[in-house]
């Protein structure tokens, strides 16, 4: 169950309303890099959590946090956008350059369907996803995609602390990136909590490793047809010992190990066209024919 | 620039065909864990790379082996398939509790848009989607994300497995876990190469850490109200060095630090209610009394 | 701000796991009457209010309520999916006519994406989408919003409480099923506290009346070309005060009072083809040639 | 079965075609508020209608009139992109600063890929999405979302009018803020027409009020941990006879009525990391342990 | 402007109501290959239309037709479901196998979200998108569109007519099998109205030939790297006058003309990692020391 | 199996970067038109192609080579934004008007989300949607939607062309333009391999003409009530022999031959409102009733 008070996590403050900024804002709150994607992602991994109660726990708190950012956001977004009307209407009266300039960088929406408030869609006023929220039931992998998701919400925290002037909303961001890099480093240390990665590499760690082609779970696969001006096998990943320390890292060209492909006939009631009855123009016989062996038993 | 053969990179084979699997097969072509967001991805993080070749090159090697992932992949659906569509026939015009029975998991797509073949999409047709692809011009952020997407990959490949008794499918899938299980050690391998853990975090390690707001930087904020029931001060998240190396975890509950947001009446352009116009019942004057004010330079 | 205790807000217990019964929930989590559409609809008409701060604080306070109606059911999801995978694995090595039926009303993705949890998906798992939050910075608009979002969501949680027999289920949903009437309630005395329909009608209301095409601001438009078998103006939208007060119903038959609307011939740079050059067939005169014309000076 | 004639339900005139006035337009076309979106729901609302005849036929009559003002706003964008080409060729060749500003505000797709004409999308290019459409088959609840659409379609109209001045789409957009009045009225008639709210409420009438929760059917929750702040109490919704008169607004501050929810251990097969297994620090017991006391039988 | 009767275009009428039946033929209302998309395809190229007026006028009644097949399929969907909830709650109550097979095949949004009625939805419940409506403003290109609609449309008819033993549904299908190969022959009859093929093409055909890569405007190009097993050089496409009868189709195997792109290092302003602002090994100077030396005038 | 090189198929060379035009470019990438969707689209049909294997091997072939110009525009996009990020920090620090412009015609994403790359996006960054990929089974349908996937890529890369002034850029246009106008010619080439249009039409030509409504296969259907203004029977497609060769258009005034809709009340466990289990006012006997009688079995 949840609670709130009235009040910001941090102080919300903008000087100088810029209705571009409040644009390139919503990428923060709904875009995939943004809060309300954390937000979610973290509460369905504490409400899905199986296992210690003690990675529930803190994954419900961390995604409390986050709803208290979608605020401090969408506020920030709202404060921006004061006076954007009036003024867009005076432009829009103005002019021809000016007119052609005045919506430049501004998201339309903001005045058309939120009447000067913050969406839950990104930058270009493409709504939230929430196929962007991951869960997937385990731990290890979900801790990589949270690794991801503050790194790249990080980012984006970064690139519009450097497109502001406004003491506000840098003091704003300044807040969000420390936070962001608690987080990074918060849910790298689950992963050390659960034993790092010698423990957890590969993931899942519960299928047995024999049952895997293990020719196959070392090779760096080149499909390089001009191998000489490829720098790609002087790095980590071409040799020495795995990450896992279960094996050794080797370079295998691409070799096709399968055949072509050969599908039969298409089913007459799919309707496809009759010239595709036939099978490839070698072999000249068709599906109906066939069928009509086989009803013959030969 | 690119080519192909038309052989398999591993063979496909299905001793008898499931349009059931052909079904769930599909979360790995089209879903959000599936090869073609690998596929896109990679190649993505390839022609965006800046920096040192070597990365480049990596990513377009292992980007267009994904490629042929998807042709395994959309082979196995097919294959399922065949047979599907004169059977499912047959049992529309049977009893009834089998005629509710008969389209049971199977997708009605596969017959209808696709005629026994493979679609864009995830087990419950939900088409593949473009924001899945992350490419963000930062590499470490980038590696994150590749370890989570082969880290989900498998762990799908890992569930198709179990549900699964065709042989060949089996072989397959063995093939795909073992490739899954390079590729978390390739992308962990990146970030070695970059240097690690200390020299990448937080990313990005591009903006001066002094700017950030550095006493949250490694604060763990309980939001909890409860926190004798909670356990999630007791891990590794909550004290000791960070795993950047620059910080301690501490715990710190969480606390408002500003105040509450007050914005201002709104903008009589974007055609509120007249009763917005009112600020709070408290102070009770309303927007266009202030701009009269403001007008009379009051 | 926000804060949580780990507790529920009402019991959620399952009395016999049924995996398609989670499949069902799913639309009142993900779908668009669901949870997390009027958790964050709510939150964003708060964040972005303007106008007296009572409507402020009491949509916060019931948008806080709603996440504890997301994390009920998510939890309800994952009580009603324990046991599903087993099962599933056994069933698809079983005899033929049942391994049609096994997955039938099964979300896949509830195993092969969320390993047994709930997801941020409706009933078909497609995926929450953000554009269906109404936030329009009209206080009087958002609220019939609200009373259709609880409207939509209590029949759906009464079309649920049919399908289970579940004790644990049905309690669950007696409870949502109250909650959903007192919101309907709810956001209807707002718009009494505002003044009631003749004060808030027509919305805006901030619109000038006088500036509308009034002839057409109370007319039922029949366009019907069969009217004798219509029944559609016996009515009480036909005839009769309306509702807001300020004028009479009276049936209008649909005349056009425009004329064909004329294209001109297209521009070049967006090249078209060269037959859509010409204007229609009784002009006959050529885009080119008017330019010409233009450019001669005629 | 439906037709038509080439003519305009009301005159379309632009004065001075203006591409940022064609992409505003857009949302009022192919918008989460515009005409798609009404036009569709009316018909699939009647198209679904069960119960008296006169609401089927009703709706059809008015779903078609949408179809109506689709054309008329797709005329509207057709002509406001007249020369639009041209102009941004010229544009584009020219100097610096000017190249910067000339795409402001339009939509490049009107260019690329509707060569001057409009689109099913919004103003900021997004598709028309099918989920918009509300047909619940339920009359109240439809006529709310009604309700609401045709609110939220005079706001933006409203919006629209004040940004711009040109008198053709002044008068054609006074048109359909007329309609819009009607509207509102129309589908609250039609909640008259069935009995108003005593009758109607709570939505839906059908489910017998003695098995919801009663306890919980006029509690206006209260989440704020700070409540001296809060006004939220202040209002029409917290005390008094409720809308549907059959019960008394009342306060209830939040409690947790449940408990800490308990997932079990998760299922080996969805292949978890192995420590998921382990239940909860305190109990110690995993699940692979507790299948084994199963076997034995204690 | 548009009209409606009540009556239907072709009777709907349902022996015997399947709600799985119901879901096959949403793909046929709200599906890429459905009505939905044919009737606002037609009618926005209409309303975008610039050109001789006797294609404005028949691509309108086209549209204006196709919306009486929506009405007719949402028709048979409902009549499908009548009957379904009541037979589904019974099922759920019943013994477990039978529970398991209960909701295969149905979409449970007919009963959850529509009460029974149709959606603007696929058969997999995917919303409509408004994505899939073609007008490119060129009328060529859009009648190609327009023929692949009514193929893929008839393709699925006659998937749907398989998979049906109703006589009513048979019958309604096999008017809409007619109606698409009508408007199959319409597309291509207007092509033909337009000049035909070697008036048409290459669409557009106002480019000028000549500011093409000519040489390669005629060239089959294979990637195959395993030349002896590829049968595609074999047919038409590859030798012979093209279909235009501008140019002789060759095959020209793939070759590089360009070099491996190289991009710059990194702008220190959008945050990559420091790593990143090294250029190439090889050259290994930096992005800043290349900015130091433009300072200094070198 | 797929193998690449490092270098591109043809050379991209930006002389002046604009992000103006590298947002128009996305169009190219990820829209509707692009490239993603035909490289899939081709290597889907191929993977799913039944029939003849020189089809499969000349699909393949095609789709491998639109992988180089996704490559090719991406490098394009990535060269146009290279300063994009420094020249914005400027100008949002620069004077008010200037600040109004800036972001004109920009898409911030490719700064915020890409960090100066090209995105899986359209123009007004959209994301790429699999739904776009047609595939259906039937190589003739298929056919079609590729010549129109190739004449609206055409018409994209004219207008593209039309936008820019960059020479590199117009020298990578043209040789695009030139493969689309190859790649019109060979769809239909194999659709003249197909037997041409007597052959192939109408699609699919596997269903017995006999079963289809014939007297409405080669009808064009007038839904017109203002006959005397429409020019639309004046076209190829209302009179003379069909396409097809096998039968004649006639005109046909829509007339309807079905009879209104009549639903049953509703069923009461969808919990629709009371007054809708009344039918018609007319026969005004409730479905409870009728429920009734047959349970008394009259």
């Amino acid at each position: 169950m949840f609670y709130h008070d009235g009040k910001l996590q941090y102080p919300v403050r903008v000087d100088k309303p810029n209705p571009q900024f409040a644009k390139l804002l919503q990428q923060a709150i709904g875009g995939v890099e943004g809060e309300i994607r954390v937000c979610l992602q973290y509460l369905f991994q504490a409400w899905n959590s199986r296992g210690p109660k003690k990675y529930r726990d803190m994954l419900m708190e961390t995604g409390t946090e986050e709803i208290a950012h979608i605020e401090m956001l969408s506020t920030a977004v709202a404060l921006n956008l004061e006076g954007a009307s009036m003024n867009m209407k005076e432009q829009m009266a103005a002019a021809n350059p000016l007119v052609e300039a005045v919506m430049g960088g501004k998201d339309p929406r903001h005045i058309l369907s939120a009447g000067l408030g913050a969406m839950a869609a990104d930058a270009n006023g493409v709504p939230f996803n929430g196929s962007w929220i991951i869960a997937t039931g385990n731990t290890a992998s979900d801790m990589y995609a949270n690794v991801h998701a503050e790194a790249s919400g990080r980012v984006l925290a970064t690139r519009l602390y450097e497109l502001t002037d406004d003491p506000g909303m840098k003091d704003m961001l300044a807040f969000l990136i420390a936070r962001d890099a608690m987080h990074q480093n918060q849910w790298l240390a689950v992963l050390e909590d659960l034993g790092g990665p010698a423990v957890n590499l590969p993931i899942p760690n519960t299928f047995p490793e024999t049952q895997q082609v293990s020719d196959f779970a070392y090779s760096f696969v080149t499909t390089s047809i001009n191998k000489e001006n490829s720098e790609s096998t002087s790095g980590r990943w071409a040799s020495g010992t795995s990450i896992d320390g279960k094996g050794a890292f080797h370079v295998r060209p691409a070799v096709p190990l399968g055949d072509e492909p050969a599908l039969n006939a298409t089913d007459p009631t799919v309707h496809a066209q009759q010239q595709q009855m036939l099978l490839s123009d070698s072999e000249g016989k068709s599906f109906l024919d066939k069928a009509a062996d086989f009803i013959a038993g030969s």
